[in-house]
């Protein structure tokens, strides 16, 4: 037992993630510690100390791992001398390799296929001549991302039968990068599974995802698959998971495609922590991915993933959450908003999950 | 409107209620500020801003009813003047009017009497010669309560045909009590109701108590009463709150009698805050008794009542909570600790709420 009830969860990130993780240990009877850079993050809000300093801050990093019994965060951007720096002084899950993994889109496709895992074809690209060959070998549509540092579309374009691949390559500004072919998906599908240090895992029903924008838009659960091929997402989440010796939760998001020769799953990439497609486990699930995700942190048993319903859950992105009045009328409806003071078009300001009766 | 989202609520009183209060209101986006005057309270582990002060203290009652956009409490004994205060400086809800009448048994006994509502046979007893007379009147067993100040069986004494009426009297010290007069209940139910500003009301279904040496031990919902039972329950929690102009939850509780003539309800007491027989709510039901009385409080429209399943609370008491790892094991169970540092025989330290598949 890392933690017991009355100690302290230390929560890298003070956005909307590290805000419903700090809740979630709160409900157990943990108290929270966020560090992050910005003074008013939300998670802050919620949080039992503060630290508001650099993630690169080695002195406040190293106080901030000594005050607390064990850290996570709630971003794979984690650097990794902050990692190495928080895993020398306390317990950190998940571990840096799954960090480094998850940074990383080249390390990430090659360790994924390296499992014999369906990947999209893929290949490095680090300057134009390369993008060439890769273009050549790959074909198009395909879509060039930079290796690092990409989210909700950032840092990536898509290379079309008429897209210039100079234009391309200025677009990603010449940092290292991947090309990735194009999947014809039929939908995108994502596994909120939770390996623990005792051998135990656990997973949530597959959910689907429609992303508009690059952004998610919304999920749904069920996801309206085969029960064969839910169970073979969860047997690659399960891989994907013991061999990053991985505790806590681990989303992977896939692409499933159906065909003559029914439905099958390619891995799109994964994310070492809570992620926005199993915020639908928080009211819709006995237990949340947050509250699952603190659990397996503190070396505690996992909690039941049944699920209370049919759920959706949709995000409020920028001036969505305006809406927040009508939402609270709604019959079935939860709302969650993030209190983040600005609503900026394409930030998450909050979700709304609706919890419909099981069909019959 | 009151509040908006990203406004600030001050919860007054820092337990397990607050706790959960400031965790309800920071899922709507919601900052919260505490005060209390016990440095460590539970609930500032999970609030934005904290205030340690007497309830006396009028300028710091001030200074945070000034700093607040509405104010809210979790206990009923708030003293009449620091309800004032607040009330002359920011919206206070439930109202003055609320406090006065729950915290005093003999005043709480005659208004709602005063509504044709049944209550137990009850007299004001201020002397010796006067709990005679009452003895007289209401018969034995009978329970000698102080009028004020008293909870989880503190300050009452039952009254048994064998019992010295002088030795009662000597163990409420004298203080103003009344007598009420033994109700021969099948059950304890209990009415968690949200009357709201709009003039809307919401209810949450019946749910039987279980208490044990005066504290509740557990809440099963539904209470498996008759339909008309669970209305006319409704009913008088609806008009209790329409004769108090009530916003907020109200916790109503009942005895359940049954006889020839079927079921009956008696009006025990009631509570102007969110209330441990509504604990199930939170997980139990798309909306939270903590949600709920945010709303009403924030004058939004009231959530979705509807429960989630078959559920049953169960408070963990003093060392109950020591079963934490196996609870945490169990599928169904949700585990909710307090924080609290000390586990004292007789504290409420948590509860586990069991959601478990509705019966066909």
């Amino acid at each position: 037992m890392t933690v017991r009830p009355g100690g302290t969860l230390g929560i890298l990130g003070g956005g909307q993630l590290g805000r419903m993780l700090a809740m979630a240990a709160a409900q157990l009877g943990l108290r929270t510690h966020v560090y992050a850079p910005e003074a008013d993050s939300p998670a802050f809000h919620v949080a039992g100390a503060r630290t508001v300093a650099a993630y690169e801050d080695e002195p406040a990093l190293i106080r901030f791992a000594e005050a607390v019994d064990a850290v996570t965060y709630e971003f794979e951007n984690v650097p990794s001398a902050t990692a190495s720096i928080l895993g020398a002084h306390t317990r950190l899950a998940p571990n840096a390799q799954a960090l480094a993994v998850a940074q990383d889109r080249l390390v990430e496709k090659s360790f994924i296929a390296g499992l014999a895992i369906p990947v999209a074809p893929f290949a490095a690209v680090s300057g134009a001549g390369e993008l060439a060959d890769a273009l050549d070998r790959i074909g198009r549509p395909a879509v060039l991302k930079t290796r690092r540092f990409g989210y909700d579309g950032k840092g990536q374009v898509t290379i079309r039968p008429e897209t210039d691949p100079a234009g391309a390559w200025e677009a990603v500004a010449g940092a290292p990068s991947i090309l990735e072919g194009f999947v014809p998906f039929e939908r995108e599908v994502s596994v909120i599974a939770a390996p623990a240090d005792s051998g135990a895992f656990a997973a949530y029903d597959l959910c689907a995802n429609d992303h508009r924008s690059h952004i998610l838009h919304s999920t749904r659960v069920p996801a309206g698959v085969a029960s064969r091929t839910a169970d073979e997402a969860v047997r690659v989440a399960r891989a994907i998971a013991e061999a990053l010796d991985y505790v806590g939760i681990l989303a992977v998001e896939m692409f499933l495609l159906t065909g003559e020769e029914g439905e099958r799953l390619v891995v799109n990439e994964i994310a070492p922590r809570v992620h926005n497609s199993g915020h639908w486990t928080l009211g819709g699930a006995v237990t949340s991915q947050f509250e699952q995700h603190v659990r397996a942190v503190c070396g505690w048993p996992l909690g039941d993933t049944r699920r209370l319903g049919r759920v959706e859950m949709r995000n409020l992105i920028g001036e969505d959450a305006e809406g927040w009045e009508r939402i609270l009328s709604e019959p079935g409806a939860q709302l969650h908003l993030y209190g983040k003071a600005e609503a900026r078009a394409g930030r998450k300001m909050g979700h709304v999950t609706r919890i419909l009766p099981e069909e019959p």
